[in-house]
């Protein structure tokens, strides 16, 4: 019986019979989420980055609900995913979306600091990674306008831990050539350049999602390697919407794979 | 009379009645010098990255047959533009092609290389510019299949001077809060932002350019201000043609403006 506590609900999420409880007062998942789990495990199928590279494990750092490591889970063969989640109900509620999908022999989240735990806790962690994945809160810290939940807050804002902890530590996680995928608002570009720079994850592909043809990119997506050598390829953009305002072709196959 | 020598051509640029020499077994100018010039020209113009900011003087770094300065005089008003090129027959043509336009009370060729030029017979420029640009070899070192002839060799290729080089010098001229633009390859667009930030240029706007809708972006024009603030703007894309395979109607307006 699925525990659907107060102010909750319980979304199917499209992804095979994969369903999800989220509290709408905190924080519910958007198509950023989801384009990060699709490119990131579009590379770990094909291993396109690096020929013949096996992905076993990947990490997602402030991973919320579990969305995630959740579609992770439905788009690839990895077998062990992790999450890490500051928040105690984000956390509480990502364990029982683990729970009600049956994925605990796979997916494991764990609570703690982005920043503190790979300090602490997360030690030895370190260099065992092959992937690395994050959608960390978009607004700088002080910038933008202050929510008034808390747990909307810290979902959103970068409160706890700002880009270079979440890009440090990825790194600190991360095998050499593992690689780090990242999902953030191209506003944000210079900021991650130089953080996966000075942290040796050096960036591979850039993709710059727009809402449609005539508007320019508000979500970027970036994959780098730890490690890696320097050449950048800038892929094909991705369009949310068609002309006619429905979801474009490309999006409706990543929420169809 | 002008002064066509060997293997020259005299071109028409389609800018009033701005012609141009080119020796077509050295280099000749491309769309990149083009939009480059009418990025930077229309931010002089409106003044649009810092309100009320006038440009008074310019610098084209690497200025090969002069195309940069020449087209800036066209659609700016801008007093005072220099270039500065490094290979003795390109130098020469330049200085060529501000006599037959008759520019010579407002362009200026220097000659000498980027990175040396500036720490010597330069230094009095240091800190003295409003906009400095460039469009360097896109080329890395050891990179790309060497040309035969050395002019084209070193037009294309960081033979002389690689990005570093010409962003350092580029914050040296540059007056605080001066405006820096710089055309490239989107490969090289991680290099490009760690060197404006280790030198204190921080990038302020990117655009990227397609050849069409359908394609990834092959070009990359960036814009950053010495000593600014961090908000990087992605602005909407460039295309080179239309679907029916003209020149876009943006394209157009650039060769007409």
């Amino acid at each position: 019986m699925e525990t659907v506590l107060k102010d909750e609900r319980l979304d199917n999420t499209g992804f095979g019979r994969l369903k999800i409880i989220q509290n709408p007062r905190e924080f519910c998942y958007g198509v950023d989420a989801v384009i990060l789990s699709d490119f990131a495990a579009g590379r770990a199928r094909s291993g396109e980055s690096i020929p013949g590279k096996r992905i076993r494990n990947a990490m997602d750092l402030g991973t919320g609900n579990g969305i995630i490591p959740l579609v992770l889970s439905h788009k690839t063969a990895i077998k062990e995913i992790y999450g890490l989640e500051v928040q105690e109900s984000a956390y509480l509620r990502a364990k029982r979306n683990i729970a009600i999908n049956d994925l605990s022999d796979r997916i494991t989240i764990f609570k703690g600091d982005v920043a503190d735990y790979m300090l602490k806790e997360g030690r030895e962690l370190h260099g065992t990674f092959d992937m690395v994945l994050t959608n960390p809160p978009y607004v700088a810290k002080g910038g933008g306008i202050a929510n008034h939940t808390g747990a909307k807050f810290i979902a959103r804002q970068e409160t706890t831990a700002g880009i270079e902890d979440f890009i440090s530590t990825a790194s600190k996680l991360l095998k050499d050539k593992g690689d780090f995928f990242m999902v953030h608002r191209p506003s944000r570009l210079a900021d991650i350049v130089i953080a996966m720079h000075e942290n040796s994850i050096e960036p591979k592909e850039m993709r710059f999602v727009s809402p449609n043809v005539h508007k320019a990119p508000n979500i970027l997506l970036i994959h780098g390697v730890k490690g890696g050598g320097r050449e950048l390829k800038i892929l094909d953009p991705l369009y949310i919407y068609s002309p006619e305002g429905d979801y474009s072709e490309e999006i409706n196959a990543i929420y169809e794979r």
